[in-house]
This record gives C-alpha cells, sequence and structure tokens, in this order.
C-alpha cells in the first residue's frame, strides 16, 4: 500500500484563474475524493471548474475555517490514519499560509503523516517580488492595529527596524480600511522611505507600484477605493541592494 | 502601440521540473526574445527546455548577477524604454526574492514600467506552509550569522521574540553548514519550540518535518548530509493556533 499523503493543493488568486495553477496540481485534485477545505462551498465549485472526473456525490468535502478546533481537526483527518490520501485548499491562493490549514498540517506531523504542498499564486509574494524591496530579510505581519494611534506607533516602530536592519515590512488591510490606512502611512513615514502598494495580484486589474513616500504624496492617486485586499510594503532607500 | 511589460518568470527548483510551472507562464516566455537572467548559460539551458520558437543566436540574454550593478541595469534594461517588453528569471524558483534582481524591478518603477509577476515555486514558502508554523505572522532571515556565539545570541533573540508574539522565523543555511547548524539549533531552542527542517522542496527527496525540539533530540537522525539548501523554520509551540 503506498503511504498516504496529505496534500496542500493550491486555488487561483483570480476567480476562475486555473490559467495561474501548474497542471500537475489539477492530476493531483482529480486523483483526490476526500477535501477538507476553509470554505466548503467554494471547494465544491473548484472541482467543478477543473472537471473532476467523479460526482459531486461521491466527493467528501469538510469545511475547516477559523471557527474550527483541534476536535474538527481529528475527526476530518482520520482517513489518513486508513491510508487515504486527503487534501487541504483555501478560498483563494496557496493554502496553509494566511488561513486556518495550518492546524491541520501540525495534525499532520504529530501523527507522522507525509505533508506535500503543491506551488501556486501567493499574493504577498508577488507582492514582495513586484515590489522590488529586500527579499533577502523581510517580515509578514499579517494586519496591523486599527486604531490609529497603535497603529502609527508600529509603524514608526517597523520603520526604525527597516532604517537599522534594512528589512522590508509586508501587512494587508482590509478593502474597506485600505484608504485610510494608505493615508496614514503616508503621514507616518519618513519620505526617503520605499513604499510598494499592490492589489488584485493575477488579475487584470494588477497594480504593484513602488516610490518613495515623497513621491506618493505628490501623486494623491485615489488608487485604492473599492479594491480587493491590498498589500503595503516599506523598506529603507537602500535596502537590499549590493 | 501596447505598453513594455518588465515580466519576473519563475524557474523550476527541480532540474526540469517545469510541470511545477504554470502554462502561461511558458507562453510569456515564448514571446519574448530578450531576457536579463542570474544567470545567463542556466537562462539559455531553461529556454532550450521549454522549446522557446526562436533559435538561441536571435534571443538576446544578460547575465545580471550579484556582482551587476546600477550601470549594467541601466544598460540592459534600456529596451523597456524603447516599447519592447523584456523578462527577468533567477536560477532556480521565482525571482527577484533572494537574488539581485530587485535592483532591476526597482529600475522599473523608477521609470513607470510595468512590472509584472507570474507565480512559480518559491523554496520558503514551500516550506512555511508544509510545516504547519504559524503563517500570518513571520520573519524570514536569509542567512544567519555563522560564528557559533553570533549565531547562539540570534536564534536566542528569535525564541524570546516567537514566544513573546508568535512569529515563526525562517532562515536558510547552506548544504555544506546545514547539520552543524542543525545541532547548534537543537542545543539553543528550548524543548517547546517547534522546529520545521525543510529541505529538496518540489524534488523527490523532499523533506519537510516539524517536531518539538525535544522529540528532534531523541531522533538524532543524521537527516541533512549531503543534501541541498536548507530551510529551517521555528515557532513557539501554538503560536498561529485560534
Amino acid at each position: 500500500m503506498e503511504k498516504p499523503v496529505f496534500y496542500l493543493l493550491p486555488t487561483p488568486i483570480k476567480p476562475g484563474g486555473w490559467e495561474t495553477i501548474p497542471d500537475y496540481a489539477i492530476q493531483i485534485y482529480h486523483k483526490i475524493d476526500y477535501f477538507i477545505a476553509e470554505n466548503a462551498k467554494t471547494a465544491r465549485r473548484f472541482l467543478s471548474e477543473i472537471n473532476h472526473p467523479l460526482p459531486q456525490s461521491e466527493i467528501t468535502v469538510h469545511n475547516f475555517d477559523k471557527n474550527s478546533g483541534s476536535k474538527d481537526a481529528d475527526e476530518y483527518m482520520q482517513p489518513l490514519t486508513q491510508g487515504r490520501s486527503i487534501a487541504y485548499l483555501s478560498e483563494a491562493g496557496s493554502p496553509a499560509i494566511a488561513d486556518p490549514g495550518n492546524q491541520l498540517v501540525l495534525w499532520a506531523h504529530r501523527h507522522k503523516v507525509k505533508v506535500k504542498v503543491i506551488p501556486g499564486p501567493i499574493s504577498l509574494m508577488l507582492a514582495l517580488a513586484g515590489s522590488g524591496l529586500n527579499g533577502q530579510n523581510f517580515h509578514f505581519h499579517g494586519y496591523l492595529p486599527v486604531k490609529s494611534h497603535a497603529f502609527a506607533r508600529k509603524i514608526e516602530l517597523l520603520q526604525e527596524d527597516s532604517v537599522k536592519r534594512g528589512t522590508t515590512h509586508i501587512f494587508i488591510e482590509t478593502p474597506y480600511r485600505a484608504e485610510k490606512t494608505f493615508g496614514e502611512l503616508l503621514k507616518v513615514l519618513h519620505p526617503d522611505i520605499n513604499l510598494c502598494v499592490a492589489r488584485d495580484l493575477t488579475l487584470d486589474a494588477e497594480l504593484v507600484l513602488t516610490m518613495p513616500v515623497r513621491d506618493w504624496k505628490k501623486e494623491k492617486t485615489k488608487i485604492l477605493a473599492e479594491k480587493p485586499l491590498c498589500v503595503f510594503l516599506f523598506a529603507a532607500a537602500g535596502a537590499g541592494i549590493n
């Protein structure tokens, strides 16, 4: 008997954008009939989009989201102990980075199950590569504090770190707060700091733009309104340059 | 005239492993006849592996490595100012993260040239997803100090940060130092810390394994000898778990 594998399978960032997913990921999808997903409904739509050979009624898809816990992990991961390979997918992009899937991965490691990650698009890394900022030392923070004072204090600390150590700092922001956050960033950051704004990665409306804060202030373009999740990156000028 | 684009194109981590690269990346490769590469020789081999429609003599490939500077960037990027799209590729995996390509990307931003990143495999992110460690707050450090004392001090600081803030710390190590570094890590880290070792991502020999330091000490497996670049990740137990 082949040893069971816990696959982490990529999904597109762009709705329907399967061209961004390597073919061998699709081939693995087609071999699996038991899935755990951040959103079971979206996952079933994905399986239909990529023409999974089995009818939906013969495919199991469990929902595992931020409200799920270790009891759910125990239950849903059971097939792996019986020699059956299963796969986890997130709602968009590569799984087990910015979603609850890492709990399932830890479960697999604790039970000596082989974990195999299949490459796919990752917004924050597309943003980092496209930014031109230092990729040899970077810190991803997820979301930063919402309250203006706490946010400004945090940005000051990160800016200080970037000037000292050359770290690129990366964080994400929800669409409805992105414009406000952008304004506050411009206020707090030093004019020399390189700031990158990225959104809609892999989509037609993709934007990845890096300028010193000084130049962003001149542009005053309202580039963020009503757009999806935004990635902000900044680093001291010269960081990562040989 | 269509606006020129500066593409960042992925290459496989696994030699010849083009199945890990999405098809639309190959289609873009085929449309481009002017490349800048971390290693021009490897790049020409890549173009031949993916059956670029033009003969090598009609394709330009400039070498841009860690010894290149802003004068080279100025020269090689010129075609973009004349409306010609060009592409950059690294020696293995997704470009402009752990290679000198970011200088070219900054050049493009300064000259208002559109930058487009095509997704591909990234060792450190495959390692992070496969580790099960906190992906909502992580810091990639590139290489850590080589000298034992400085290394131990740095690891102590990072460990303290992980216990306080839940950060996952990630660093890479060259093959010939990996075993020694692994031994030193086991000495310095607290037994409760979750440590992940990852190497050969996307290759047949792929390894991604996470255990508390306590368990790694029991195993005493010599898993690292004579293997390629190693990715080490660690985080405090419970970091990133809801």
